[in-house]
């Protein structure tokens, strides 16, 4: 049975054990979670984070609060159930992965009317353990994909965290970096350190010297410069929602660095799962972007305020990068192009 | 005798009296400098920043420094005038202001061959003075320009700090909206943050607020998607040295602006006096730009580290905006426009 460190069940699998990255790059600590409130309030926090590593967090999560539910009948187990899942669902918005991942434990359970929770359970654990496998070996196929796309000595510029602890292994948008690495061909990458956050400097940076390639870390504002200069041959990165036409929601400031990639002629790649595609969702207009607390620009992180206590602050955590942007989206399936409408659709048949 | 409170002699003259703007917007605080020394660190730790307002501290400077000379002789003055002159201007290598200013005092004194020192010390607090009232007037100037361009409810974006503490009063990108703020008219602003160094929290944002301006906060990658909304009408952003060809060095960040402002459609106004504009630089090419210490990406005003030590920084204080990315060019005798050869050429005649 494949596990990962980052996102696991506790040896006795009554609680779900994370590794809590709003510590890194400082210290490696493991959070353990029992209740619904510890799991929402870990996914808000964003101590567990990533779309494809927050849907299989959610697989976990429903296992472990399952087992704590009290009913002995189908029909009230089930009643929690599905209240314990949109509370989860509700954490947070965008991502389309944890209402996706919920939704795949609801059917279990939808899906066996009558069953015990004794019978369900097992049941519960499979399915969770499923999304875990499926998702490493997506990540692992994205990254043959994207690699494929590179030769040696090339820079990748990515944005924010698309790496193993955003997914199960590998990652998604440092995939192809990390799995290049391990078969000894030489990469380079920009990692933006991602504001305000810091995913970038404090994960992704972290992530790929770990993993021994050879990267740089710059703030935001540098990546025009970066390019200018001709050191990136790519742009890579992941996604929270893809759109049925392409435009792909991600990190705040993916559109800015699409934008900059168009203007100096760099290839654009958005690297995901099918299961980040919603094609319930026709464009990016339609996607809901999270508005974050002021505090995350003006305090957090900081030994004191540095901006003014009256001053507003506009805070989302993603935005939409719209399709005519984007050169490619790399899934585990493969490589889609323009046009997307019928690229992506094309994935589902 | 005009003065300004953040760039100024002591009571005495003897000293010059700085607003310390790494404390700001938590602590008011002004350093009284001395030394050659003193003043070098101020310029070099930002305390005293940006391009025309490091020309003004560096007139007084010198004129402070020289009152501190023991020669008595012209030939033994002269030679430590240039020599703390060639000191100061070794600071910073990007801006034009202070190479300009030196040079402007340095003047003084080689045109008055066989003068003593006691002669010469009221000639350079004359220049140092001039250096200030001139741009006082060209801040007016500028803002007077620039806001000619702005009608009643439009939202200005503007990057790093070209307020009046980097200026004399009004400053260059803000000072339209600050003389339309005192003017009644109702203008809006977006300030990026401006990392590593936060200008745009600590400086622009606190200025706007304090002059009545409705400004937001973002960070710097949010400009894209406040663009993409439809909220900005303008870019107007300073500048620390203009090439003959329009190519434009100011804070790191601003050509990833410009070429955003270019891909939604919305104009990008440069604001400086004309004494940043160096006709014996050809083009953007020829302007070194200033590399700084990794440090400020990774701990700087952090609680911890926010990177792995042994991850590499890339910190380019500076970057180069291309004349076509440029709508205009507003400078104290009116607004440059494309070809810049010739409209910035016709500024000298």
């Amino acid at each position: 049975m494949q596990t990962v460190d980052h996102v696991r069940l506790s040896a006795d699998e009554k609680k779900l054990v994370i590794l809590d990255q709003t510590q890194l790059p400082n210290r490696t600590e493991y959070a353990e979670l029992t209740t619904a409130e510890e799991m929402y309030d870990a996914i808000k926090k964003l101590r567990v984070r990533g779309a494809p590593c927050i849907g299989i967090f959610a697989g976990f999560a429903m296992f472990v609060l399952a087992q704590g539910f009290k009913q002995s009948t189908y029909d009230a187990f089930a009643k929690e159930f599905h209240e314990k899942s949109a509370y989860l669902n509700a954490s947070r918005p965008t991502a389309v992965n944890l209402s996706w991942a919920l939704k795949r434990m609801e059917r279990v359970v939808t899906e066996h009317v009558g069953c015990t929770p004794a019978e369900l359970l097992p049941l519960l654990r499979n399915e969770a353990q499923a999304i875990l496998d499926e998702d490493i070996a997506m990540c692992k196929a994205i990254s043959e994909h994207g690699l494929s796309l590179l030769k040696e000595g090339d820079c990748v510029l990515t944005h924010c965290n698309a790496g193993p602890i955003a997914t199960s292994k590998y990652g998604t948008a440092i995939g192809p970096l990390i799995l290049g690495a391990e078969r000894g061909v030489k990469l380079k990458a920009f990692s933006d350190e991602t504001r305000p956050l810091l995913q970038g400097a404090r994960l992704t940076s972290w992530e790929l010297d770990k993993a021994g390639v050879d990267v740089t870390l710059i703030c935001d504002n540098m990546a025009s410069m970066v390019m200018k200069n001709g050191w990136v041959q790519f742009c890579f990165v992941g996604c929270d929602r893809v759109a049925a036409n392409g435009d792909t929601a991600n990190k705040i400031g993916t559109s800015g660095v699409a934008i900059l990639a168009k203007h100096y002629g760099i290839p654009f790649y958005v690297l995901g799962p099918t299961s980040t595609i919603d094609m319930n969702c026709p464009t990016g207009d339609d996607i809901k972007i999270e508005l974050r607390e002021p505090d995350e620009i003006k305090e957090m992180w900081y030994r004191e305020p540095m901006a003014p206590k009256s001053v507003k602050c506009f805070n989302p955590a993603f935005d939409v990068t719209d399709h005519s942007l984007i050169s490619g989206i790399i899934t585990e399936k493969g490589i889609c192009r323009a046009p997307y409408e019928q690229s992506l659709k094309a994935l589902f048949h």
